[in-house]
């Protein structure tokens, strides 16, 4: 069998981001890491590791972690049938969309991974990314709105979200007096998530414009809402983060009845043990 | 010279994220912005682009991007002292970290940004990472809480950020019944933005804690203060954007009268004209 303290070493360099904080949390001096990726290095004959700035994992490092997190993933269930073994701590790593993570997200697994003990590594990807994440086994689960199951993956859909075209009233004033048109679209700066999201080219394009439009670039949900408020641009927002902006009249909608709907999908592995198949019928139950 | 529409075409595919989107907002074919793009490799005789999955620039093609920035900002201050010219519109890349853009950002650059009909391209990075890309010439500016500037660069401090270790009322009664203690400490859960974040671990750390603890890992910021609120974890929040969940008692300090100071740093290049000039001293202002 491989030596799964050369793994451990591994991981733990990864996720505390060096090799001394490493060795604190194993217990061990930092050139005995060293020494334990060095070893882990010289018998698969490739490097795990590159070293700067921070610790990240090679292709090949990737794929043994993603090894671990599986083998965490089982001992899990073993220690559920063995009560005597002790609780391994696994952290599932998951990919999602920002706007879910920021909204739903929490309270929908909260109570689960209070109940489970179990540990979230969440990762925030375009779904393009994210799913060839899932299938390089990077993530055991991934969260967007691709309905089209990775192989070997199962993928069930997570009900919808709504996003309406929103910014302050004053900005609406100022920009889009002449009404929501052409004219209008092409020079009132709009806030975008980033250069792969399209929820902004998709609303437009269903609203008949395909031109050019100025945008700001911001990738945080919540400061994408707070550029909204400061009068920066307009901007796809969902509806259940919005509303108490909208309750309070502080956010309104440039095209008044119009929206974007957007389904989820929750893609997971079938082989990943019983921990991803109660966390979905948790997330399914939370979304029903 | 260079030949500009070239570049540009480079930077309309990489803003867009394809080259028929790039096409449209051009007015090309997407047959013309992908000779446009051959042409561009040619002269300089090797690869801009990373063609899957999505459009990505490689080193050399991140190069002249950063280029056609530092021009379109220059063309800014031309405009300005030749008002018979069309304004262009530049967007200004600027890396910042995370809590930042979600609390105070918006609200300190907002008024500026209008009054300037600037548009921000707002990139969230580890601040080694940031500081890297201020390097390479891919951002124009960085904010995080780096002291040392960038040769060639300025860097002035923004004030600080107080962060608090907050967690829910009933999730301190389960996990801190016996007091902000070692033992505690090392089986309650915490969150952690990412394996690159030193918060929580330099809180532990002042407090006089040094061992393991166990944790999830969630890079949003509203998603960490969600977390927070849904029971999963402590973790700490900038005071600031608890602030609300403070007071109404939904949020409390597992370890009350203790905080964490963290001083921001602004780093801009030099002689990147005058509206980086401008945009420092608006933020100054703000923070002051």
């Amino acid at each position: 069998m491989i030596d799964y303290k050369l793994l451990d070493a591994l991981a733990t360099v990864i996720e505390t981001g060096g090799f001394e904080r490493a060795g604190v949390v194993l217990g061990l001096s930092q050139s005995a890491i060293s020494q334990r990726i060095r070893t882990l290095e010289i018998r698969i004959g490739q490097p795990v590791l590159l070293r700067s700035p921070v610790p990240r994992a090679t292709p090949a490092g990737q794929r043994l972690l993603n090894h671990v997190q599986q083998v965490q993933l089982l001992e899990r269930d073993l220690a559920k049938s063995l009560p005597s073994l002790p609780e391994p701590t696994a952290r599932l790593r998951i990919a999602l969309n920002a706007d879910s993570l920021a909204t739903w997200w929490a309270s929908a697994i909260g109570e689960f991974c209070r109940g489970e003990a179990l540990l979230l590594d969440m990762v925030i990807e375009d779904q393009d990314i994210a799913l060839r994440r899932m299938r390089e086994g990077d993530v055991v689960a991934c969260l967007c709105s691709n309905s089209q199951p990775v192989p070997g993956a199962r993928c069930v859909p997570l009900g919808k979200m709504s996003y309406l075209p929103l910014a302050t009233p004053s900005y609406k004033a100022q920009h889009f007096s002449q009404g929501f048109n052409e004219q209008s679209l092409q020079s009132a700066p709009a806030i975008v998530f980033g250069p792969n999201d399209q929820l902004q080219h998709r609303f437009l394009a269903q609203s008949g414009y395909h031109g050019a439009f100025p945008y700001h670039l911001c990738p945080s949900s919540e400061g994408f809402v707070k550029l909204a408020l400061a009068g920066m641009g307009y901007g796809m927002i969902p509806e259940i983060q919005a509303k108490p902006d909208i309750e309070a009249g502080r956010l309104i909608s440039i095209a008044p009845g119009q929206s974007l709907e957007v389904t989820l999908y929750w893609h997971f592995w079938r082989h990943s043990g019983g921990v991803i198949e109660r966390l979905t019928a948790a997330l399914k139950a939370a979304r029903s």
